[in-house]
């Protein structure tokens, strides 16, 4: 089976939260280690409505530090510390938000119990920022008012699956599974006897990948960036008839976010960030369709399942 | 008919916010002019809940610099901004709330669109820190692990009403209503008859006060600071047999909270503040209600009118 690689909407507004939608929030479920990308005021109730055990965040990644995209950081740290937390935290954001962090430590005179690992975020291309066995993630410059960063989620190709009965039938040993996983062929160390790999093994599960892109202008080297991408968010905030109002602030039409996913060969566009000038969001939906169908509106508690 | 003087509760929890509870926040009209007080994660989704007209604040008092009581700020004044707000705002802080919103809006590059008068509060006894043509707002210190300050609101004595018919059988002018209401004596400028006062007038409403005592260790000199109000809130994180954890951590028990309450001679108590760790709130109003009768659970969402 398939290890799980899932994201949970917490949060699909944009500037001013609504009861309806909270600022940018979302998580990243790759077989039960969670990644927290962008934190919104809010996010740590939204984390509760979803029930996910928060505590197993380890990494957050912040886009920029505008307010609906970090306000909610500093109450999830002290809830993370209320709940005794012990274990390492890793944040990644442009310059500014430990400086933000550190201050309010000091005024409220309430430290976290855990060790925070502040990392400045600061690249002119994709570069990768975190490695770990299961997955790489890069980030890489978006086009806004203030500094600002997407992030790739790419898993690491997968183990091969051992063929069970035909192992069996060779009477392979156990200790020589790790190799085959790994492509190696099966040599008997009595015999010298050698197995081709093909024969023992399935194909490996696949590989997901997950792009998210928010807040930015319409910025076509991003369909290169992302290429190939199988989840890719993309801010919508604004439909094509006010692309002026979406120049001036730096933010994309749907038809712009449409055109990066059909150039990036998206498997699927979730949208989001929507002004909240726009009462029909299915208007957005279907002006994405136009240009790409595989497009989705995320809404908060959305979990999609990639 | 007498003006409204009534608080609605937007978060009655403590430390963090949960699904049912946002943390400490309450609004205070008082003739349709707003108080906010106390601002937690989430204050201004529930603003929008309770369809305040959250533009007319104008003051903000901060208890103290705890995230549970002051982090909802920050996104509060950018939504101020995004809804083009030109009026100035006053809020009313310990030490340090300044420096932290200055900070943010460097760092995101987003300032707000009007006038923010920092009042940093600082007294070591109940001094008045407001005066405007309905009331006097009073700041007091409390006791907790961090500089914190309760807040007195006291409507002005009230003018007196005018006795319409009577005002008519003599046929007072529209002109010396004023000064009737002042309670001065009508001469009639033509005459010099004089009339008396309490002829020409009805009683004046009775003028109301509130006081907010939240985050404190037990104070029992709360009483006579706010000795006779209508209306006070007074923490009650815990129950009496966490008496030991209240004093550790400086907050007050159910029981405490009710002595102050009635060595006030308080109109009523509400409570609010409480620890997760009691499922069942009506134990806590118990408490209370034993040494003082009137004494009220806080809710999310509920108005108490006085």
């Amino acid at each position: 089976m398939s290890q799980r690689f899932e994201l949970t909407i917490l949060g699909s507004g944009s500037a001013s939260p609504t009861s309806k939608r909270n600022p940018s929030s979302q998580v990243l479920n790759i077989g039960d280690k969670l990644y927290l990308i962008d934190c919104g005021e809010g996010t740590q109730v939204a984390l509760r409505k979803n029930k996910i055990k928060f505590q197993r965040i380890e990494h957050i990644f912040i886009s920029h530090l505008h307010g609906d995209h970090y306000l909610g950081m500093q109450g999830l740290l002290s809830t993370f510390s209320l709940l005794g937390r012990s274990k390492d935290l890793h944040i990644y954001s442009p310059k500014g938000l430990k400086e933000i962090c550190e201050l309010q430590f000091k005024i409220s005179r309430s430290y976290p119990t855990f060790f925070i690992h502040y990392h400045e975020v600061k690249t002119s291309e994709k570069s990768s920022i975190l490695e770990t066995d299961q997955l790489n993630v890069y980030a890489f410059p978006l086009k806004h008012r203030i500094e600002t960063y997407g992030y790739l989620f790419k898993e690491k190709k997968k183990p091969l699956h051992i063929n069970g009965p035909v192992a069996k039938a060779y009477n392979i040993p156990h200790y020589a599974f790790e190799k085959l996983k790994q492509g190696e062929d099966f040599i008997d160390p009595e015999t010298n006897e050698q197995i081709a790999n093909k024969e023992l093994t399935l194909a490996a599960g696949k590989s997901y990948s997950y792009a998210y892109c928010s807040d930015t202008a319409y910025l076509p080297e991003l369909s290169e960036i992302v290429k190939n991408v199988d989840l890719l968010y993309h801010e919508t905030t604004f439909m094509e008839k006010d692309v002026k109002l979406a120049k001036k602030t730096h933010h994309s039409t749907c038809k712009e976010a449409a055109m990066i996913a059909k150039g990036a060969n998206a498997g699927k566009l979730l949208m989001g960030h929507y002004s909240a000038r726009y009462p029909d969001l299915d208007l957005m939906k279907e002006e994405c369709r136009s240009i790409f169908p595989e497009s989705y509106l995320s809404h908060d508690g959305d979990i999609i399942k990639v």
